[in-house]
């Protein structure tokens, strides 16, 4: 934790103790391409760019608005306007009352749990909320208790936002988990994303002591510039991200690798919300 | 999640619906005094504070250590100087060459377990990465794999950054997690506090991309103007806080609200991360 351990890595680069690559490193067959289409583009006043990959497979009727909103433009000019400490930022538009574009679905069914998964798929240890959570294949972390199955809440997943129950919220105003606990979210709120990139540019803003973390004048509130699809953008702006696929024997060896640590640290044990997919730019 | 929300709250406060009290409700008799010398305020620029509750039962060399820098005013004209994303922030002599105050002790021991905590106390459930978790008595976060008791890393929990093992730091530097994944901090570091008031000071600050969230630059930092022990600050001046002891079936009565919620929202379950032991100012 200090900066003399920066020291030692470089000690350690120096001497040839550890071999070139590990059993846990990637190939480059396990990055694999996220379509542009599954790609929010949300820029921020101040150029702070923040890019959430969106579930589609998971959450389609949400997903589907959501691509609906960024074509027509909605959110241009809106804001992140709720920052709530160990809990949650929130964007959107703040007055709530913005007429919603054609073509959206005001209430679209619930998609709290994944339909049609198939639990016996590979996953890990059971945690505090399922009998066994881990990351997908294709990149999400999931949990399961056997029967359902559904996308975790984690630190940077992205929820769709609304009022009490059965309502599920349009998509229109979204939050992500910016503390530690939320996972007890997980079935209550649709996950439709989460941010792959530029995370900090909310974790990082000022939070609010009015009631629910709503701030309490407009000039708090973060302009949001615009919200894209990447592949709306024009192609020389366009990102291009890629995830890593977890089906293969190096992803088993990371998650062995992060849930046993060599000596002399001790074996705290891991969880889905604490391996975060990994994703990156493609190169 | 939405402000609508508010309007259900106030309907509900309206209506006679609720009892006025609930079983999970504590009593005047539940909130227990802090003792003066086991408050640490910390004055960041700008009038910021944060209170940090220190463990001097379960880490008391490090306790020690610490009172003795706050009583030197060692940290006056320290900083905040260090943000990574997601994962800690950390503050104390961001050149690590400062000389230490005499009467300290450099690397005391290694206080990552509790020696002689009776396992047999009450704990929560298991979870991801111990057999038993939950808050003691006096209110701390506390696991245990049925032989080893041990602080856990929470958000808002103070650690003690250090070099290699089996260094496990003066105290000097301290760190917070502001993220969501530092259970694997867990008996690798000392946790020697938690942050009971202002931890929004610190998740709110601007996180740095250069090596392992150092700031690259010292102007970055956020300059500490003191810290103090709240015992040795004027009475006009001192804060007083209250914890909330758990040995009452009202505590009992609270877990079982938050893991077994009234529906129609979904059971997920709860880890002793969710449940920050409650402080509150004394009344």
């Amino acid at each position: 934790m200090m900066t003399s351990l920066l020291a030692l890595f470089a000690l350690l680069q120096a001497a040839p103790l550890a071999p070139a690559s590990q059993p846990s490193d990637p190939v480059a067959a396990d990055w694999r391409p996220i379509p542009d289409d599954e790609l929010l583009v949300i820029t921020l006043a101040g150029n702070r760019t923040v890019v959430v990959r969106l579930a589609a497979r998971y959450a389609p009727a949400h997903v589907a608005n959501i691509r609906a909103l960024a074509q027509a433009h909605w959110w241009d000019a809106a804001s992140v306007y709720r920052l709530q400490e160990n809990w949650v930022a929130q964007w959107g538009d703040a007055t709530e009352k913005k007429p919603l574009p054609p073509g959206i679905t005001e209430s679209p069914p619930a998609e709290f749990e994944i339909a049609g998964f198939d639990v016996a798929q590979r996953l890990g240890k059971a945690d505090g909320y399922s009998a066994a959570s881990g990351v997908s294949a294709d990149g999400w972390p999931i949990a399961t208790d056997g029967q359902a199955a559904w996308l975790t809440h984690c630190y940077g997943s992205v929820g769709v936002a609304r009022d009490a129950l059965p309502h599920t919220g349009s998509g229109a105003e979204l939050f992500t988990p910016i503390g530690q606990s939320a996972r007890r979210l997980d079935r209550n709120y649709t996950v439709v994303g989460r941010i792959v990139e530029g995370m900090k540019y909310l974790s990082g803003l000022p939070r609010s002591d009015a009631a629910m973390g709503m701030y309490a004048t407009p000039g708090e509130a973060t302009p949001i510039v615009s919200i894209r699809l990447a592949s709306e953008l024009p192609a020389a702006e366009r990102p291009h991200f890629q995830y890593r696929a977890t089906d293969n024997p190096r992803y088993a060896a990371y998650i062995r690798s992060r849930a046993e640590p060599a000596l002399p640290t001790v074996a705290t044990g891991v969880e889905v919300c604490d391996l975060p997919p990994a994703v990156r730019r493609a190169p």
